[in-house]
């Protein structure tokens, strides 16, 4: 069935949900702001976030909100997190029939605790033409699924049959979807990934090698665990692709602006716009909500907390964490 | 306190695991049958795995196998699989006190199906000489363990105090070893990584990027977990450093001589010394035992069995694999 669809957003991800939505023949209108990669898509390229190599199909594209979303069955949210409070409110206020709300933003919604996930609920849980949120998440970089590289990630839903839908909606011969009921589970590691990506570029800026950066992320995972089981999701999902998948995938790349920023963060002239870095919020949240006041004991993400906000010494921190008491694993 | 110590094996891994010993000030003698190799750890150094700009203590060498394992306290096998069965026959026949044996092979003991560890216990369980095996398993290349990086294993024994004396033995400030009881499990994620590595390397090979090689390992971990539980092992063990954190080491990295493998595998002219792939051997046994008869059902195993010993083409294949029906995750 063709289904009509609407791609908020211009960027590398919004790009690549729009690419493989319309290999599976759906009939697609992007939305976005700049005019330059609003042009390139309509040509059938986006040169800022991919080489001019790359050819994807070529879009209708749209800077006006109101028509990007009228009619459509769906509405896939890839803007920047920090725009999404005031453009999420304009949409849900100007439906005028029900679709499906698709989110691709993880970690927390903008100037609160909440995932943006549980934030998105919140907010149409009265709105008669929101049907639900459904996220995708899952170990993906955008640029490989232009590529049309095999992909897997969950759609994650609350409601199944949505999160089925979803899964039927983008699955291909290369994006392939589970379905996941879990919400909180999912959105825990994408809390974490960020931050334990962070961790590993620092850990490659000090000139530790892999068996620290997989020693980082193995036992990270059983602190995402304790988080997941904290916050009421299931520990199952993070041995899966949303946990541990994206993990991988984020943590142990430097095509990933997490990792990045850790792999710069002790070079003095280095200037990120933090405001990307998605891990900095997270580790925030999670050490202000659940550590400080001792409510979790999670010594990793409290040392990577150290080192970033209390400009704590890696080397004496990574010294301390390796005379814990030996233990089974 | 200060032990007497005989690693047996000259190579890359019974360097490494000599330097955290003489480093923890153990008394180290190092058999092997390679000059060069001796005559380089007698003094400090051991070219032929490791660039001479990298130190490491001098060792007492010999290659008399009486002359090592005379009056030592922990013998630690470090030698290729394929010398095994001979070497460590002599060895437990001369035996003269009672001795902690430690191994750091992974996979199926020569012609058999029995996995090195539970090989070493059978044949040893009345020696009155031997109290027992302990098996170092986990994400360790042995260049990043001679460079003093941070590594973390599991010394896993179906003893817990031999597993934790060997904990204590080895860990400091940079090696941290963890104990654990469930040789089963380990044993099964130690079979299951080689054989992922060489898929991973194919993947690498055919062109696939990032996002592919973690949905494989991603879920190539629910394989490991059917396996895991069908030997008797605890699938919990499959989430920590001798499970996904080894799988990650293993599969992410040309490093690794089974991820190379399957680098080079689609390449005509390429000719490996197959007896040093032990994912081939791992491969063949599960597939035999297991797959073949249905006594479990290992699609991803069973599609890497077809393209490496039945020739089917792996794109075909990995079309067939992404058919297969959605589903939860």
């Amino acid at each position: 069935m063709k289904n009509k669809i609407a791609i908020l957003g211009s960027g590398a991800m919004g790009t690549a949900c729009a690419t493989v939505l319309a290999n599976n023949n759906h009939d697609i209108i992007i939305y976005g702001i700049d005019l330059k990669e609003l042009s390139d898509l309509e040509k059938g390229c986006n040169t800022k976030y991919f080489s001019d190599q790359i050819k994807i199909p070529s879009f209708t594209t749209t800077t006006d909100l109101s028509a990007a979303i009228k009619d459509v069955d769906y509405i896939l949210f890839a803007i920047p997190t920090k725009f999404l409070p005031s453009v999420f409110e304009l949409v849900i206020n100007k439906l005028e029939k029900k679709v499906i709300i698709i989110n691709v933003a993880k970690g927390f919604w903008p100037e609160s605790n909440i995932s943006v996930h549980e934030k998105m609920d919140s907010l149409t849980k009265l709105n008669k033409n929101v049907k639900g949120i459904v996220s995708l998440i899952g170990p993906s970089f955008a640029l490989d699924i232009v590529n049309r590289n095999i992909t897997l990630v969950d759609a994650v839903s609350y409601d199944l049959e949505l999160a089925n839908d979803i899964q039927n909606l983008f699955s291909n011969d290369y994006f392939r979807v589970y379905s996941q009921t879990d919400v909180k589970g999912a959105e825990a590691g994408a809390i974490f990934k960020n931050i334990i990506a962070i961790a590993s570029g620092m850990l490659d800026a000090l000139g530790y090698s892999t068996n620290t950066q997989i020693a980082l992320l193995t036992r990270s995972i059983v602190e995402m665990k304790e988080f997941t089981k904290f916050i009421g999701g299931n520990i199952e999902t993070n041995n899966g692709l949303t946990g541990l998948g994206d993990l991988m995938l984020t943590a142990l790349s430097d095509k990933s602006r997490n990792y990045t920023y850790g792999k710069n963060f002790f070079n003095k002239d280095f200037d990120a716009n933090k405001l990307t870095i998605e891990g900095l919020k997270s580790i925030e949240v999670v050490y202000n909500q659940y550590i400080k006041n001792k409510t979790l004991d999670l010594p990793i993400i409290e040392s990577i907390y150290k080192i970033i906000y209390l400009k704590n010494d890696p080397n004496e921190i990574i010294k301390t964490l390796m005379k814990r008491p030996l233990k089974t694993e």
